[in-house]
């Protein structure tokens, strides 16, 4: 490897990188063949570098897509050094992947928008498009397309496709009075890590093992892919949302689109060991970051009571709550008591700049 | 109105500015009905707020999507006053509609990723995501998602996706030496405006109704969805692309991605009339404007000679030249002689602060 720095243009950068990363697309992806009879083929993918990609849809299907802007330089843990150019463009597409897993849907494609600064040299760019590529692999599916050039700094965008059998993709808005509320799996490790990391107290130092369980939430985190699909096709959940807005966030998001309340019971929230070290560290409360603005990828969905049972015979998943007919979602505390729920709410406060309020 | 600016955070500008631009998306969507039958519906649009937009595809279709970031303040006609909020947004959907009208397809969709900085207000946010609104209803589809949020500085990226009956998505790749060579309309406008506007002479005036019809290149462009749907509708075209890379990277590309080689027939090249003066006052070669990296969104597509007749009765183009077996992309000029062709070869470096070269 040369060990002279190199800065190619756009067009080399197309020709070499993204064709050797991306090569033949075709032969690669995995063709989607529904039991129903559906069908999804790659007719041109990234390498074809056409104005667009193409996939062939034969069938019915629910095709879902989302957008999600990763902040490059604002991405905190990135600038303190915790997270390098692979980890970013592996976050990118896991970020983009969970809105496909949290519709029940299987990812078909990525498309990456990766503009970097005049000092990013081609090997760290080709870093940022490993780590996209090698998460899409991961996620089972290809990086299909995008856009790459010049800008003042590193900015990181896609946007995530996925298809169901027709009617099978998992909205927010079917919760009923008397569904359980469930979890895939604990959150608040990706919010713990922050916290802890962006403390930087010489003296706070927490278990080892916890750190490197938390700081993998931002290094490869997992899109829930194969427990979206199985709850869309166990036919039974009535809505599901991922939590990348934060716990409290999504569950008032499926009451609100859903029209219903929900009460989470305090005793079945799952609070994983690295955030109660981290909150007994910083002095914060364990429940609050649970439910605050950690940038976790669980699913929340919800299921008639009469089903819950035989769904966890084919997956694992937490039962935090219930769904209630009158409005608001509230925690029901271990002493009896019922309060709001703690956690900040949503705003991206703490990685917007924009964050002024009238 | 209010005359105190106003800053509101994300969930208020999603709740208020998007769901009341965007508002309804369901009942807007027009149903894509093909002849041969396959259907697009929308399940869920940017209103839904869900994790991803839904459609739902029945019958065979060719789905093609493509990302395209565009420079916010590195814009360099917004910097300058040329263009305001609105014209940015309205532009963002044109340069992304275009790749999706190269195709072919028929748009059904955009997502658009708007990060903003601290200091822009409500109203202009607002601005943006009018001009979103009102590009996507001029070419037939729906903004249904995407990303907001702060920023250090405005971004704007987005993609696009369209639909087209199985098998029919034009790709570059299918020129045949013979297939005359044709331009939906001239090249050049949206160039010559930028030379014209950056060299910012006081004594530099040309005619009023040449700088608004140049100028109108980037506030209104117009991307070819119409002629992309009636070629792809004919089946004789071979190839097709847009010109937003400039025409001579166009011809390259088709003609690589083909294995085969063009010959322009410089009488043939249209040349506008603004591109012709402002060529006159810069002391500028008016055929390296209409084939450098003017941002113009017309389609290039190769047609067998047979069928141009045709054709050309039902689409007005320009036929500029013709593809021949031996690799090369060349201008055959008014006296005889073959030459390469002019204008500057794709690179972005105007615009592009990461044009640095090993």
């Amino acid at each position: 490897m040369s060990t002279e720095p190199v800065f190619s243009d756009e067009p080399t950068r197309l020709a070499d990188t993204i064709v050797r990363i991306f090569g033949d697309q075709v032969g690669e992806f995995a063709p989607v063949r529904w039991p129903e009879g559906g069908a999804v083929d790659l007719i041109a993918g990234a390498d074809a570098q056409d104005d667009c990609a193409v996939f062939r849809l034969s069938g019915d299907h629910d095709l879902v897509v989302g957008s999600d802007y990763v902040r490059g330089p604002k991405f905190r843990l990135y600038e303190m050094g915790h997270l390098d150019e692979y980890d970013l463009g592996y976050y990118l597409v896991a970020a983009n992947v969970s809105d496909i897993a949290a519709m029940g849907a299987t990812p078909i494609g990525v498309l990456s928008v990766v503009r970097y600064p005049p000092d990013m040299t081609d090997d760290l760019f080709e870093r940022v498009m490993q780590g996209i590529h090698d998460a899409c692999s991961r996620f089972g599916c290809l990086n299909v397309g995008g856009d790459i050039g010049g800008a003042e700094r590193l900015i990181l965008s896609a946007t995530a496709l996925g298809v169901c059998p027709g009617g099978g993709s998992l909205l927010r808005s079917g919760a009923k009075p008397g569904d359980v509320v469930c979890l895939t799996s604990p959150t608040g490790l990706a919010g713990a890590a922050m916290a802890y990391l962006r403390a930087d107290k010489p003296d706070d130092v927490i278990d080892e093992q916890h750190l490197a369980t938390m700081l993998a939430n931002w290094k490869r985190p997992h899109a829930r892919v194969h427990e979206g699909r199985a709850l869309r096709a166990s036919g039974v959940v009535t809505s599901c949302q991922d939590t990348s807005d934060g716990l409290k966030a999504t569950l008032e998001s499926i009451a609100s689109a859903s029209g219903v309340g929900i009460t989470v019971q305090e005793r079945d929230l799952p609070i994983p060991e690295g955030v109660a070290a981290v909150a007994e560290h910083l002095d914060l409360d364990p429940l609050g970051v649970v439910m605050g603005d950690s940038v976790d990828f669980e699913l929340v969905f919800t299921v008639a009571r009469a089903e819950v049972e035989g769904l966890a015979e084919r997956l694992d998943f937490h039962r935090i709550g219930v769904v209630r007919q009158d409005a608001g979602v509230v925690l029901a505390r271990g002493d009896g008591t019922v309060t709001p729920l703690p956690g900040k709410a949503w705003r991206h406060v703490s990685d917007d700049p924009g964050g002024r309020r009238a």
